[in-house]
């Protein structure tokens, strides 16, 4: 940080620096570096390992993204799982869904939860829902040991440096197959197709190992690399890609909506050409 | 620029530096500042008084959005009209509509003309075409002697400050309204919908005074703040907003699809609010 301002190296050529008004909160957790931001005018940021995980002005849009898209595929959804995302985002739009019996998120790491719930309230918001429930654990073992126990997975990690580098591969994503009831299906978020294409081919052609159905929608983060950011999902079968329309306009949000949701599997054809895996 | 970055002032609180080989390029024309990088990893990069309009890496992402929407939903463009975008990628774009038998480019700064032919050939391929005119005028004087002239006009001007301002106002879209014949329409790039949201609000509105019929849309630009960019669409009559199929399959390019144009229209709803006037 300098001059006031924190600065991601977003790629090894470009950052972005954000305005700042004081660090609120720096540690060394077991597993990353953890420190929170109030920002000038972006609000509070939570950055972990030097990269920008969310700010409080923008956090909606990821959140509802990774939440609502699976959430109103999936006919019928009870049981939910989310892994990573510790600071409770998805887990509060998750419980937006009426139907949701219960929504389990495991961290492997108790100091996002923690920070979640001290510096973000209005994030961790859903934690005080009771069908929520947080693990302290490692979500490749949580999948492995909760077989056919969950009807919508949603992976909210880091970046595949660090902690996270587990949950991109193709014996991750058969746990998570397993994982699920039929008929399920799994989101995650997979990076920028401007700076990441070559990881995201990878992650891809991982999914495909696991599963028969592998999609990819895009959304806008607008404090991550580039701004148009790349999710992936996976089916345990073919539930199509359109989302109940009553449930999806009962939890409209400030980014998804029902036509957002269609107009987010429209992909640009650079887009398209990553995912069918061409150069 | 320190340190081999490019260092943009992207909103009063945010900055993105982008890794540059060098300067190629540098001179105070009779409008604005103009430089030209070598990036180390995005292309050549335009620069007009310290703000970023394109790199040959990611300018596919705007120029065929700029022209492929309104070409398209026009039932058989003739005559177009680019104002500002002297760099020529709007031009090149529109060209590939063939029914297309004349497209005019008038931007003040001749300039920008001349360094988009000098240093971004794959940019300013449009001028070699014979249907292609370029004028180096005021574009509000151009369109208020052209009346009746154009079926699109493509608005790509710079942010509105310094001489781009006069482009944003009422009696500007009038003129813009008299110089397209019926049924004609108008794009323009209005800014981020996370940043520029006042702007917006304040743009649409002088599109109404002068226009019957006024949508947005959206596209990503990776190196503009916030990655999610609105485009202004303005029609003489209700054309309605979906592309011609097959014109639209002829000139899919990296970006621009039939189906990414109708996702373009499916609003985020912090975007819709903004749109409808609501705060």
């Amino acid at each position: 940080m300098s001059d006031q301002y924190f600065t991601e190296q977003q790629t090894p050529y470009l950052r972005l620096g954000v305005r700042v008004v004081r660090e609120l909160h720096a540690e060394q957790t077991q597993y990353q570096s953890l420190k929170v931001y109030e920002t000038t005018e972006l609000g509070r940021m939570l950055v972990l390992d030097e990269i920008i995980q969310l700010t409080t002005s923008d956090e909606f849009t990821y959140h509802e993204m990774v939440a609502h898209v699976p959430l109103t595929i999936h006919p019928d959804p009870r049981t939910a799982l989310v892994i990573g995302g510790g600071d409770g985002g998805v887990v509060r739009e998750a419980l937006r869904h009426d139907s949701l019996e219960r929504a389990d998120l495991v961290d492997i790491d108790e100091a996002v939860v923690r920070i979640g719930k001290q510096f973000f309230p209005s994030v961790s918001a859903g934690y005080a829902d009771p069908r929520s429930h947080v693990y302290i654990a490692d979500g490749i073992v949580h999948v492995r040991d909760h077989p056919g126990e969950y009807d919508v997975v949603m992976i909210d990690s880091t970046d595949p440096i660090g902690p996270a580098v587990g949950l991109f591969r193709a014996d991750f994503y058969r746990s998570v197959y397993d994982c699920l009831r039929e008929p399920g299906l799994f989101t995650q978020q997979i990076g920028s197709p401007f700076y990441n294409g070559e990881f995201i081919q990878q992650t891809v052609a991982a999914a495909r190992e696991a599963f028969p159905v592998v999609r990819v929608y895009t959304g806008v983060v607008p404090t991550y690399p580039g701004g148009l950011w790349c999710y992936l999902l996976g089916m345990k079968g073919e539930l199509g890609l359109v989302p109940n329309e009553a449930r999806a306009d009962k939890v409209t949000g400030r980014y998804y909506s029902a036509a957002v949701h269609r107009g987010a599997f429209c992909l640009p054809p650079f887009v398209a050409s990553l995912v069918n895996g061409e150069k």
